[in-house]
C-alpha cells in the first residue's frame, strides 16, 4: 500500500510518499510544492491544487494524510493556513481517496515516542525510519512524518477490523 | 459580462449571478452549496467544490468576485472558515477566471452607501438593486451583493483604464 503525507502550507506544502510492506516502510518520494507568492491568492491556490494534483498522478498513492493544523497563532495567520489546508485536503478527495488527519502530538508521538519532540528529533526518527532517505525541506520531512503515522494507525485498524471479522 | 459573487462557508456557501449591461445589472440567478455536515472534512470540502464546479460550468461566468472573511471569532471557527474559503477561491481560479476580494464593509457600502449597514438593509438593497430577485437564502443574498459590489468597482476600473489608454 502506498501513502502520501502533507504539511500544508500557503508558501510551502510539504508531501512524502511511502509504500508500506508488511511491517516495513519504504521511502518512495517527497517535495515541497511552493507557489510564488507574488501572485494573488487566487492564483496561489491554483498553483498549490496543481502541484498536489502532479504528485498525486505521478505516484498514486491509496491513501493521504494531513496534519492537523495547530490555530493557536493571529487570526489572519489562521485563515491564510486555513486556505491552503482546504485546498491541500480537497486534492486527494477529488480522486477518491481517502483523506486521514492527525494532530501534531500524534505524529509525534509515532514518529518519536514523545508528543512533544523537537522538530530535529522529528527530523532524525524520519531518517532512521526510512532508511535511504534525504528529504528535501523541513516541510517534507513534516509531510514523511504524517505518513509514518498514518502507515502505524491503518495498520493497527486494519488488524483490529482483521481481528473483529474473524471473531 | 457576467458575474458569479461568492460568500463562502462550509456549512453554507453562497452564489449570485448578475449580468452587466452598460450601466444596468441583470439578476440571473442565486442558490446555497450545503455539503451534508455529517461528513469528514475531505468529502465536505469536495462536494463544496463539485457543487461550485457545476455552478460555473452552468452559468459560465466571465469573472468572479469573493468576500473577504472577518477573522475576529475563535481560532478554530477561523480555520474551518480559512478551509471552506481556499475551495471557493479555487473553484473559478481553476478554469481561468479572475477572482477579485472584497471586504464586508466595501461591500455594504456598495450596496447600501455605508460601511456598517445591518444585513436586512444588504437584503432589500440587493433586491431593489435587482429587480426580479428573489433570493434563496440570507447567504446568497450576500453573495448577489458581492456581486454587485464587483460589478460598479470593475467597471470604475475599466473606466479609468480607458481613460488613462486615451490620454
Amino acid at each position: 500500500m502506498r501513502l502520501i503525507g502533507l504539511d500544508p502550507g500557503l508558501r510551502n506544502t510539504g508531501w512524502g510518499i511511502i509504500d508500506v510492506h508488511a511491517n516495513r516502510l519504504v521511502y518512495v518520494a517527497d517535495g515541497t510544492v511552493s507557489p510564488a507568492s507574488d501572485q494573488d491568492l487566487a492564483s496561489r491556490l491554483r498553483d498549490l491544487h496543481e502541484g498536489l494534483a502532479k504528485v498525486l498522478a505521478d505516484y498514486a498513492p491509496d491513501e493521504a494524510a494531513v496534519e492537523e493544523t495547530f490555530v493557536n497563532k493571529n487570526p489572519v495567520s489562521t485563515l491564510k493556513l486555513g486556505e491552503a489546508r482546504g485546498v491541500v485536503v480537497l486534492a486527494p478527495a477529488l480522486i477518491g481517496i481517502p483523506v486521514a488527519e492527525y494532530s501534531a502530538n500524534r505524529i509525534k508521538k509515532s514518529v518519536v515516542g514523545a508528543g512533544h519532540a523537537a522538530k530535529e528529533q522529528v527530523q532524525m526518527m524520519v531518517g532512521r525510519i526510512l532508511p535511504g532517505c534525504a528529504f528535501s525541506s523541513p516541510d517534507a520531512a513534516d509531510a514523511l512524518a504524517v505518513a509514518i503515522c498514518h502507515a502505524h494507525f491503518a495498520e493497527t485498524g486494519r488488524r483490529w477490523n482483521a481481528t473483529v471479522a474473524a471473531r
